[in-house]
């Protein structure tokens, strides 16, 4: 997977010693190519947009490969709404999203990576993860769940099991949407400022905050070791949602368009068909 | 399931005496409100998809109910165009299309139900099915793989199938894209003239053409039965696009607006949260 990326810290393709510490949440700059673009309806926005339901409708027409997304973040990280600010106005039909939640009592009853393989997306089609099986060196890591030397093995697992999606066609794009501390306090608060919104907010989600330290240094140990060049994360400010949602789509489309998906040729005689 | 819609014979909700050829593919007389409306980006048009889309996130938000739309038509009539033209513009998380195709070994060792009750949507959701359950009392009785008594029970085991979602707070609505045999012959041959098409062109097209009567038929019988008020079928002209857009986009707003979704409140003590 060869495309091009705008050179900047902000959007880091990381390697072994990445340090999270060193992205700054509140960084902008590399997507701006005009002031009209620190906007939610920014005109470069609506033009990626435009092209990735192009590109979309290629893909399915092209039925070879497919193409995986996943989000993750901290709490109000903006997973929801950066899908929903990239992926509407693209045809569901070609799109499916996957939510994934605490896993249910059969799901426990297989292996971590059996739900995830269940949901990879089929050809043609653009999979979408909302969460995803780095919860399971993530959440089980942070609370104690799982032993140091499990979650090691299991980053060795999901590399393979990348590797696998990708050699059958999958592109793999994951997507950190990085938020400092406080602006997940400010987000909190304004779910329970807001009435309508209070359906948005987990009281848990108080007791996971005091975690932060522990799930910083979770994400950036699964990004330092789950990062080939098949299945690369990119790490994306993400305070401020017009640049996050610039950059995502940025590098969503680039993908796509070194994809350069082409539709079928007919595999029968044209000429020959006669419609009576 | 109630809801107003528009009186009039071209779009019908069937009862027994229900027949087909009574039904003009080309009237789209009923859902005219200016002469903008026909064009596939008509002001109408776009102001149910906004609605649409915010009728889903209420949905979704409320996570109790959800809504079934099933497609049918003969080839060329439009599936693929009238779900991308409804739900293009809608938070693809909270929308799953399946396809149903031909049935896979493992599909064909379960009862008919099976692989259609696995891909009925979630509390919150809008699930898609593009083709269903209709095609095994459509194709299998069309081309004789089923005798009359089996396609009969069908029908019970269809409406018991469709009551049982419908108890369990999914709306059902189901629409049937009418076109006439000559506007068939137009599509098919777009489809040759063209080659960016000829990947949607299948020669067995031509040969279920000859069918036409069969299943037309097929389609009348299973329209007469399987069309309670918990579940209702449309026949929707479908010869003009815009038309048939319009039809199912004012349908499809009525339901959800009768549903009247509304987000939950909180379940937690909104003052005694406190954030650090």
């Amino acid at each position: 997977m060869k495309f091009d990326l705008p050179k900047t810290p902000a959007v880091q393709v990381p390697g072994k010693s990445f340090r999270l510490d060193q992205v700054d949440p509140d960084d902008s700059t590399p997507f701006v190519h005009s002031p009209d673009d620190k906007s939610e309806a920014s005109p470069r926005l609506l033009q990626l947009r435009e092209r990735l339901s192009q590109l979309q409708e290629l893909l399915y027409a092209e039925h070879k490969r497919s193409v995986l997304l996943v989000f993750q973040a901290m709490d109000t990280g903006g997973k929801d709404g950066t899908i929903k600010n990239l992926l509407t106005g693209v045809n569901p039909a070609g799109v499916r999203v996957s939510s994934f939640k605490a896993p249910s009592a059969e799901e426990l009853s297989h292996d971590y990576l059996w739900r995830i393989h269940a949901e990879t997306p089929k050809r043609g089609h653009i999979g979408v993860f909302n969460r995803s099986h780095y919860e399971d060196v993530l959440i089980t890591r942070v609370h104690g769940l799982i032993e140091e030397k499990t979650w090691k093995r299991r980053y060795e697992d999901i590399n393979n099991f990348e590797a696998l999606l990708a050699q059958n066609g999958t592109v793999v794009l994951k997507f950190f949407l990085h938020i400092s501390k406080a602006e997940q306090a400010q987000r909190l608060q304004a779910r329970l400022d807001n009435p309508t919104k209070h359906w948005k907010f987990d009281p848990n989600d108080i007791k996971e905050r005091k975690l932060w330290p522990a799930y910083q240094q979770a994400y950036e140990d699964a990004i330092r070791h789950c990062s080939p060049a098949h299945a690369p994360w990119f790490v994306v400010p993400a305070n401020q949602k017009w640049a996050r949602d610039l950059a995502i789509a940025e590098i969503v489309v680039a993908a796509l368009e070194a994809m350069n998906p082409q539709p079928p040729k007919a595999i029968y005689d044209v000429a020959a068909q006669v419609i009576e």
